[in-house]
């Protein structure tokens, strides 16, 4: 068993670079969807009737600043963070959608296939029950068909890297201690990111 | 990197066994300590005088009950719940402490040397920078000298198992649903163990 742990225990390091090494470009707008929260519930409704489950992917992006980590958070329109992510097309692979994803939102174009994207491990969860309730880390045995499925990864980056923002979003870089608990900027995913990561330790490389 | 996923995502599957296969017996109260908080500062201040770092371990216990997951906590005095474990030895490694502390909390004797602990993974970290403060999922670069680190571990239960409690200490089965999100009530730690296990399927045995 110790040795079991300790082979583990070296996969927790996780390798960051400074924010300064990497590039931030801007691209045309993405096609944000512009809707209230009861179209957006009538959207999940209509699209949960015609695909059923509804499975999303995430990536935790992580540079370094100030020797402490930082998440890569896109800001819509001055007001709430998401991930970079997204839904999976219909029997899309969990790494083959977030890297379409990754691409598309933070990359030249979709389609750019020399972006390496390397994703790690699953770090959690979250289950949508109900069309009109929030998100929860697990999933209760009477809910039988459940809505949305939410799975974020941690996506490892290279030493340098070209990300090439839409317009309309913003990158930003925001520390874990600045996101622990802030559940009412962040939401409760992005807020609970310091735990999830929290097993880790972090290598930084600054040469 | 797919297969890399593939064999981790295999290890993210958990079995669980039913509380009612579980015994519970108790014995005599353990010297928990009736201290004040300024009590608990003053001697964490001379512990660190005299030793440094303390470092703590503690299991995270699932059983099953009405198909959802529940974590095993102990509750002091009816009140504040706590997780089995406790402060490592100088020298000692976690997966022995932890099997120490639980044998200590949850045998007969800390001696029994037939309870075979499983202990897994390491589901996160908290660190306490300053006697005063909580603890915070992170370490911050201009912490010199963390004056706690406490690391939690999934422990994998058997299908059948004796916990023998000490009389002044109460064993509750909590089901996660209850815990995610009350840090009123179970603390920060505790409080977001739903978020640190939501990566897990758990493999519900209940013949």
């Amino acid at each position: 068993m110790e040795e079991e742990m300790a082979s583990s225990a070296s996969n927790n390091v996780v390798n960051i670079y400074p924010l300064s090494s990497y590039y931030f470009g801007s691209k045309e707008a993405s096609p944000e969807k512009m809707e209230t929260l009861s179209d957006r519930i009538e959207r999940m409704k209509s699209n949960y009737a015609e695909n059923g489950l509804r499975t999303c992917v995430e990536g935790v992006l992580l540079v370094e600043l100030f020797r402490h980590p930082h998440v890569l958070l896109l800001q819509v329109k001055n007001s709430f963070f998401k991930l970079p992510g997204g839904r999976l097309r219909s029997g899309e692979s969990d790494i083959d959608g977030l890297k379409r994803k990754l691409s598309s939102r933070l990359s030249v174009s979709e389609s750019v296939i020399d972006s390496e994207w390397q994703i790690g491990e699953c770090l959690g969860m979250w289950w949508r029950t109900d069309f009109e309730t929030l998100l929860h880390p697990y999933l209760l045995p009477n809910v039988l068909s459940p809505k949305e499925c939410l799975k974020l990864f941690l996506v490892k980056l290279p030493r340098n890297q070209r990300f090439v923002v839409p317009k309309n979003l913003k990158m930003l870089a925001v520390p874990l201690c600045q996101i622990h608990g802030s559940h009412k900027t962040y939401g409760p995913v992005i807020s609970g990111i310091p735990q999830l990561l929290s097993k880790f330790s972090f290598n930084i490389i600054d040469d």
